[in-house]
């Protein structure tokens, strides 16, 4: 008999070359692949709910694979972990119907990118956050957000070798808010192109800096190269995937140097369930 | 003409075998040495205030050297990042007496001990804290901390390896409080020995734990052997150093994961100047 399991997983970024396997690199996918064989003793493929990019973190990826062997959710999860270097972790675990596709069953996903103020870059939680010396005009960069709300063509966010054949996505919610030192670009989107999160993350440091003026007029250009920087991906989280049918996938995790000190809004796998976006 | 410059230095003790100089091994000290010894175009030698173990972090310590290079203030942190790996930052920098010495200057220093509960040991942030999957009995550790206040024999707190003449420290403030999932062991004493910290965090998370009932009678024992063990280096963080005429070198800084979460206690360097222990 074939089961189908999906586990959260979360990962410090800073030391894989991003989420998918790539020959001779150091990947989330391989190394979770390797101690999932060893627990199912078998050989096992795993598939992500989104991909992340070298240095992204994930405080709840969702990974799913096929397998022969039965085990408990629990044997999963200390096997798994048993097994896993220290920068990732399966914190939860479920047999999923064989239907269940982690990147297609998705309803959306959600973004937090953590930008820290300090005036001497620190070393302790250094890849943690896009640490800046200068002050981030909170106020401005979220008004300004408010006009990547909807469905839109995010050509000018949109890293070059995007293989998406639409540029068009959907944003169901975004906002920005200072926690004490920290500030956060919350986005939820129902998909996002390569690099969309830390395109817009940069242009919003960008608008903070008065080096750009009106985010609408860059969005409606449809040009990345009008547009600011990529930022750095240590401020960028996965943090929660909506899935209608299986809330307990659909956890939301705050990053450890937040935690508790943000009160975001909890989001419900059901929210922006009437938004039926094209693409 | 000679100058003596003492820096605030921050560091994230993960990847160092602590901050003393040892034969092939990577130490907070040489590689600000080598650092400095650029930047002042001459080699140079920093004393610190404190010894540090492996995997232990700084927030705030306090380093000192002497040198025949004249440079501003600035120059001396700018050129140090320049040249320091990114796991240490110098944030601070002020010349001093020539009569200043780092260590015996100094009138207190300031240790906290970050415990983190989460039911999974995490990925992110794995190592800026002592993570345990149990919860936490704070009442009981802050009621039971007590007894270690004022000057004792800390026998039973103190490593093997200890080289002190004199077991006896005295202990000004002590406390452990709960900020959400992160409990705080917070201490000030005079001095510390070999591991005192991290021993006294061992005692109290078996406190907690109902394997120690009377820390007291542990205290009294002066009995390594009789003791639980060492808590990980991980959750420790040196914050703060005592200098009566230097204020500006006295700087309390607190972990990021903390951060103004917690809202500990601001001590000034002349706090605790009438209590004067013989050791």
């Amino acid at each position: 008999m074939t089961y189908q399991i999906a586990l959260g997983v979360e990962y410090d970024g800073t030391q894989f070359s991003g989420s998918q396997s790539q020959a001779g690199r150091r990947t989330v996918q391989s190394v979770l692949e390797t101690a999932l064989s060893r627990v199912a003793d078998e050989e096992v493929r795993i598939g992500f709910a989104g991909r992340t990019d070298s240095g992204v973190h994930a405080t709840h990826q969702v990974g799913c694979f096929r397998t022969n062997a039965k085990r408990a959710d629990s044997a999963w999860i200390r096997g798994a972990n048993t097994y896993l270097p220290e920068d990732v972790v399966v914190h939860s675990c479920h047999e999923v119907d064989m239907d269940f596709d982690p990147r297609r069953s998705s309803k959306w996903r959600r973004y937090l990118y953590v930008y820290g103020e300090q005036d001497v870059l620190p070393a302790i939680g250094r890849n943690l956050a896009t640490w800046v010396n200068d002050s981030l005009d909170v106020v401005r960069m979220h008004e300004q957000s408010q006009c990547l709300l909807g469905e839109h063509d995010f050509s000018s966010f949109r890293a070059a070798q995007c293989q998406s054949i639409s540029p068009r996505r959907c944003i169901h919610a975004i906002s920005i808010t200072r926690w004490d030192e920290l500030v956060v670009l919350d986005v939820v989107a129902n998909a996002y192109l390569l690099r969309m999160v830390r395109n817009i993350a940069g242009a919003l440091l960008a608008i903070s800096r008065g080096q750009v003026s009106d985010l609408a007029e860059l969005l409606k250009n449809r040009d990345r190269r009008l547009a600011p920087p990529t930022a750095r991906s240590d401020g960028l989280y996965l943090c929660q995937i909506a899935y209608e049918d299986y809330p307990f996938l659909s956890a939301f995790r705050i990053p450890p140097l937040l935690s508790s000190k943000a009160e975001l809004p909890v989001l419900s796998p059901t929210d922006f369930i009437d938004v039926r976006p094209e693409i």
